[in-house]
């Protein structure tokens, strides 16, 4: 018998949510959380997409924050299979449909200019056929732009999203040169940014960016930074609120 | 008789520095400190170059780090002026040169290629027809794209830099976008860039960047933030730091 350990985890501090993870898989990471805290509903989205959706942490943080609903779409069946109990054992399949699609298909059942507002954590890596690692992998699927990169992502959220729909997207801090032109060439206009420090006195590692489709640059707020540890290890009081969440 | 009332001022701090002002011109701000402070002299730039130099502080500010030939070009005959003055006032006639010319022409008599590293503390502002703005007046010139705009200035920087040569630039948080599209366009290739925010809890105001010409992205440094004031409404030890910088 092929056993295939879960668990069954709490989503954080998140207010009696949780979460089904496999160790093998990718597991919900402080990205995903962070992202979801920084994600503004805007008024004029009707309905919610996030794109790979893993086990479904984002629309399950976003349920807290809205009751409109949220589309998850997650192209590995195994991935899909955990979004879609995990979505059921918090009763909110009325609101979250797990879709177990490729991104770059959606189009074909998803009408064009329809989505308020996306949101994505995406591979964080660039993949190269040389690189080491294992491209059927879950994690690196996850991690490594093996079946979509950052420009497939940023064109396929254009195409559904809204005329000034919202994009939101956590990234490496080390690729923003990158990020922005792509950006830019897709004719997003970045909003809100903010960088996440791993602790006072160190570099950044990675950035929360809102941008508007068919928005105008120049107009770009640069948020305070976001400290993750203090210098003695603690997480820092914005973390822990950030954790604490869904508790009002 | 016109009277010009002109002042000599200590450049902040810096170890015996003066520097000739003239209160109805653009005077030396704390973004050409910051700029002069972030500056990494590269090892291989036998040369440097500021554009839009102004009464030339961050020439000033350069000699305390580096011996090498600095050009440094103001097109406003009353700023070159000045600039000339507070150089030789200060003993430096051997080592900052004073080009009076419009950096769109420099290419008439500098060879391509030539410059090792370049510094640029650009005007910060648009500038449309319709702004509400004297397009003759000193201060516009030195805070309104009237004369060149970042495109002309990025054109220009990288036609006189060497291969992997080195341009630092402090511009506008707000504009970032557009910034690094325009850096991206005329192939340099941000390295470090650090913001720059008034206080904890508010909106960075201004980036500082260093960009290689020619460099590939994707090696970003995102330094820690710089702070200006404390919550007390001081300035921070950073600030008083680099106020410092002169004295060893």
């Amino acid at each position: 018998m092929n056993e295939i350990k879960e668990v069954i985890n709490d989503l954080l501090g998140y207010d009696g949510l949780k979460i089904i993870q496999r160790p093998d898989m990718f597991n919900f990471s402080l990205d995903s959380t962070l992202l979801a805290d920084f994600v503004k509903i805007p008024l004029r989205a009707t309905n919610i997409m996030d794109f790979g959706t893993g086990n479904a942490p984002i629309p399950l943080f976003l349920s807290l924050k809205t009751d409109r609903p949220i589309l998850a779409v997650e192209i590995q069946p195994e991935a899909a299979d955990l979004a879609r109990r995990s979505v059921e054992l918090n009763g909110l399949s009325h609101q979250i449909t797990i879709l177990e699609t490729d991104i770059k298909d959606l189009h074909k059942t998803i009408e064009s200019g329809s989505i308020g507002m996306i949101t994505c954590n995406p591979p964080f890596f660039k993949y190269q056929a040389s690189s080491n690692v294992n491209k059927n992998d879950y994690l690196t699927i996850a991690r490594h732009e093996v079946l979509i990169d950052l420009a497939g992502i940023l064109t396929q959220a254009k195409r559904l999203l809204t005329m000034n729909g919202t994009l939101y997207m956590i990234h490496r801090a080390d690729r923003l040169e990158e990020i922005l032109v792509l950006f830019h060439e897709q004719h997003f206009a970045i909003k809100r940014m903010r960088f996440v420090y791993p602790k006072a006195g160190r570099e950044a590692n990675a950035v929360l960016i809102e941008a508007k489709a068919n928005g105008s640059a120049g107009s770009l707020k640069l948020m305070e930074p976001l400290y993750v540890y203090e210098t003695s290890g603690e997480y820092t009081p914005e973390i822990l609120r950030i954790f604490r969440f869904g508790k009002k």
